[in-house]
């Protein structure tokens, strides 16, 4: 894989993003520098477009893990969907597990690309690296998640789940707080609980959680006016996560 | 303006959105309903698409206020840009000015109108009505600002501003927090400040606020880790305005 001659560049013949393909690829410089030096995945290849005339770090990055580099404008252009990209980062897709003794975030069922990015790009942010999808879900390497997270994916863990239930058998020691519009506890900024592990779980955009959630642990609600229907749904995250993870002593 | 007759229609020809035209239009039935309720713009007319078949209540709203109700499939298929819209509300652009003795929000330059939209509902969730945009800012009555506003846009008062002087010297008495990478003071749950009055100020997606920012009030950062870049706008929105709204004694 050193030498990144034009045999081996051909053999890997790149297709747009496929959910059954068993890879996918970042776009842009950041989410694949972030990609290569958390050395999540195993990376591929990287394809630089002919007129970045940056791509002296990124060459190094690469000839220091062996990571073959091309330059090739037309795959870039074929899989950048219009988008401005310069650098693209192709790399394998992979599974893992979540943390047991760490505090998680749960999504139920989202569905919308551009959030999920933005959530995993917040949990990251504020210290939470486990992240459970329960099914159905948004494909987590697709690569609009991918760039919307800013390659926060490679810094965390993710793993999907068929149910809540087999969540919570594998993951039996967080407390567990459901974000919820009829949940009971108002969260404050005074109250917000301090417990040693916690899973956050959230639904998804268009439903919220359903009620059989509100005995799934503590129901919480966000504060807020009447006169809108409700938080968007990255912000409700922001926020909780904000105050679990940056409660009085932690 | 109460009989919907076929000439009055016609002479309002509605056409698909320009900064430069006196009206602009919300697009689906929550925003719209949302609009006639709050009476804050002139609604000219309301187009319903034939296939609608839940149009009752708003109906009933709209001859309530003396606002003509058309059907007009073809109108709503020029305006909705593709997008699913079954309703369509047309409103005459209006100017406002904050109210100074309330706390408000300051967006400096935003650039993103899905952000300024979540931002807007965000504010109106928290209780703050007074919006600020320091030019050049997005442009607040973009259909897509107010769809991704759910309406919110209408339940606010907002106003441009040449600059940030300019935005003082009218709204003196708020104590200014400004939100930056580079902020002096780091918010936590326990120590937000709790003015009376204040202005919470922020910068763009992509530059955020430059320097001259940081002796224009109390510079604050939100505590994140250093493995990602940088929150996103709307969630460092979302997460200030939560603090500073709903901290101990409010």
């Amino acid at each position: 894989m050193e030498t990144a001659g034009k045999k081996s560049e051909e053999k890997m013949s790149v297709k747009p993003y496929k959910k059954a393909a068993d890879y996918s690829y970042t776009l842009g410089a950041f989410p694949t520098i972030e990609m290569i030096k958390s050395g999540t995945a195993r990376v591929r290849g990287v394809y630089v477009h002919s007129s970045f005339t940056d791509a002296e770090q990124l060459a190094a990055l690469c000839r220091g893990r062996g990571i073959p580099l091309f330059v090739n404008d037309k795959l870039i252009a074929r899989l950048s969907d219009k988008e401005n990209v310069f650098i693209v980062g192709v790399f394998e897709k992979y599974m893992q597990r979540l943390d047991a003794a760490k505090s998680q975030l749960v999504l139920v069922n989202p569905g919308n690309m551009g959030n999920m990015g933005t959530i995993l790009r917040t949990a990251v942010g504020f210290g939470i690296h486990d992240i459970a999808f329960i099914s159905p879900a948004v494909d987590v390497f697709h690569p609009k998640v991918v760039r919307a997270s800013m390659g926060a994916l490679f810094r965390l863990r993710h793993e999907y789940f068929d149910s809540f239930a087999e969540y919570r058998e594998k993951n039996p020691r967080q407390e567990v707080f459901t974000f919820m519009l009829n949940g009971e506890r108002p969260l404050t900024v005074e109250n917000c609980p301090k417990p040693e592990l916690f899973s956050l779980v959230f639904g998804n955009e268009a439903t919220g959680l359903d009620d059989s959630f509100l005995s799934a642990g503590t129901s919480v609600i966000i504060p807020q006016s009447e006169e809108v229907d409700s938080l968007n749904l990255t912000i409700a995250v922001g926020i909780g996560t904000f105050l679990f993870t940056r409660a009085a002593g932690r």
